[in-house]
């Protein structure tokens, strides 16, 4: 048996050595029998095609920290994205991944026993725990040698279209991000700024195609939000996603009263334990991944948001076509899906489900179905 | 190709005559290619070891139907239990299984699609269509060559004890039943007649163990059964089933405040749907494959259920190993299991989950585990 160093030793210099972007991958768990989990993760940095600002920030870059879990030759592939105004970094990560053990657990299959007990370790940390989820969810269905949808039970029948997210920009450079769009039935506008009725019309200019909206708690005053509700849904916007800050319940539900489109939660709810209280508040409610630790979890938010008559859109941050393609196995019972996060970086990490004229389309490898590529 | 006419015929003189029992056996689609799948069901009679007695009836025997579902020699196996007085019959249920054309889909893995398509074929008919879904549940994880429990995730970890039903019936013969149950660390008395009381104090002449009681819709006065529920608590009895008819919304929501164990709907919650509406008006609901299309609905009712604060109870009707061994898969979420049903009769047509000292134990054949005796 191999000790932890000079696996590591090992690692560094044999095995990957011949990835070269793999800079300081860490090694948790030596692989020191056939049956036993190897948990592996790697910092990655994703570069933006374009500057990406919203409501509260504005940025070129997105750290991740990507992961990898072995068991009998067979690797499943994670991904922790972690875009800065939401607390995690690529430090927090890799400190709650070290504290997991994933040599306690006898098989890979027993998602529900190894991520409850992996949820406990420490509050919050959810990109950290998606990172675990996907990965074993990748790796069950490679074990199995099915696509992970098939898995679940669905068909590769076509799925949501997925909407294609314009930043607040210029108008030169907005009206350039919407034709190259062309292919999208689905634009996402990123409001919550003065410039809001002016990147509207800047798209009206170029397509009449419905668009969905995101404020990011960007709006501050109830009235002020309802006009601006009822002057987008006139220009063909057919939701908004958290128009006001997320503690603003009694504004929410007011507005939820009176506004003529869906409005869609999306900080304010967060986990599972959170979507009850979305009934009166929102018309629906964005399920993401990196918020709610994972595929196991979202899908059980997804069959409580559906019972308790609330629309459902699948969200995510900027992401690889790991992240994203994990998420996509949410949009057959969705209603709308938001998953160009890895249409919008220049350095995806892993080939996955493709995006047709905005249309999903499921990958037919096994697990979720993403092959690596750096 | 064979003609339909060809293949019963030759289904009858060749394959089924080794098999005496199989005495009338529905053969559905011509197997006539190999990725095509064959719906067959046969009735059968389960034969009660005691005569059964619950408030609104009492018999010795149920009809079922048993279903199988082959796909490229691989087959599901599936069941519908049909007590009386819940209005299904072997005969509905194949006119209803008549009407489903699996040939129609290229997969069985297809699940989503599939069960929701033959839920819309007709209203109700649900023990019918929960037989489809078992045997397909089943295939599924024949053909991925796993246990379902694993398939879902789940570890062969200790599940929730299953209670064990002790019927309506004479002090001496109570007697007898509770002395016969001495393995089961949780009984289940049926109450809802003049002789509750002797019941509970007959029980309690021979054992001090904990006590579930179900009314099944026995009681009528609301103060009536709030003084019972009072007497049962002080007795040791931890939950009632179904006190008050399950119309009585707002004679339930009083009890609800007042009971000092949780009140249980049965009668009253039958599908996904009616979950929501448990909440004011139960403490938790009880699922069974037979009142909800089976073990995709059952699941979302589970997690529903959980999310918004109710407890639950996976319970069933007088069914073979078949039914009990997939309902066992939603035992690791839930409260309660009350999985007695094969335990009830002499003429089981299967081995399946084992319950050892009153504890489910899966089994490690593929899919639902079941091996057919029959």
């Amino acid at each position: 048996m191999l000790s932890r160093r000079s696996f590591l030793k090992k690692g560094f210099t044999g095995l990957w050595s011949t990835v070269p972007l793999l800079s300081h991958f860490h090694m948790k768990k030596v692989q020191n029998r056939k049956s036993t989990m190897v948990l592996r993760w790697q910092p990655y940095t994703l570069e933006l095609k374009h500057q990406f600002t919203i409501a509260v920030s504005s940025r070129k870059t997105t750290p991740i920290v990507l992961t990898e879990i072995e068991y009998d030759g067979v690797v499943g592939y994670g991904e922790a994205s972690l875009p800065p105004y939401l607390g995690e970094t690529q430090e927090s990560v890799g400190a709650f991944l070290s504290k997991v053990n994933l040599s306690q657990y006898t098989s890979p299959f027993e998602l529900e026993h190894i991520l409850s007990t992996i949820d406990k370790l420490a509050p919050g940390n959810t990109a950290a725990k998606a990172s675990i989820d996907i990965a074993l969810h990748d790796l069950v269905g490679k074990l199995l040698n099915r696509p992970l949808y098939q898995v679940w039970g669905f068909s590769n029948a076509p799925l949501p279209p997925t909407s294609f997210t314009i930043g607040i920009d210029t108008p030169r450079v907005v009206r350039e991000k919407t034709e190259e769009a062309h292919a999208y039935p689905l634009l996402k506008v990123k409001l919550g700024r003065e410039s809001d009725k002016e990147m509207i019309e800047t798209i009206r200019s170029v397509t009449g195609k419905p668009i969905t909206a995101d404020v990011n708690q960007g709006w501050n005053d109830k009235y002020y939000a309802l006009d601006m509700i009822h002057w987008l849904h006139d220009r063909g916007v057919i939701l908004i996603e958290q128009p006001l800050p997320k503690d603003r319940i009694d504004d929410l539900a007011w507005l939820y009263e009176r506004s003529p489109i869906p409005i869609i939660g999306d900080e304010g709810i967060q986990r599972l334990t959170d979507v009850p209280n979305a009934v009166g508040v929102y018309h629906g409610i964005n399920i993401k991944l990196m918020k709610c630790t994972g595929l196991r979890e979202a899908q059980r938010m997804l069959f409580v948001a559906r019972a308790l008559g609330l629309k459902v859109m699948i969200g995510c941050m900027t992401e690889t076509s790991c992240a994203i393609s994990a998420a996509a196995h949410l949009t057959p019972l969705a209603d709308w899906a938001d998953l160009d996060g890895a249409l919008l970086i220049s350095n995806d990490a892993f080939d996955g489900v493709k995006i047709h004229n905005g249309t999903i389309i499921f990958s037919e490898n096994p697990g979720i179905g993403v092959i690596k590529k750096i």
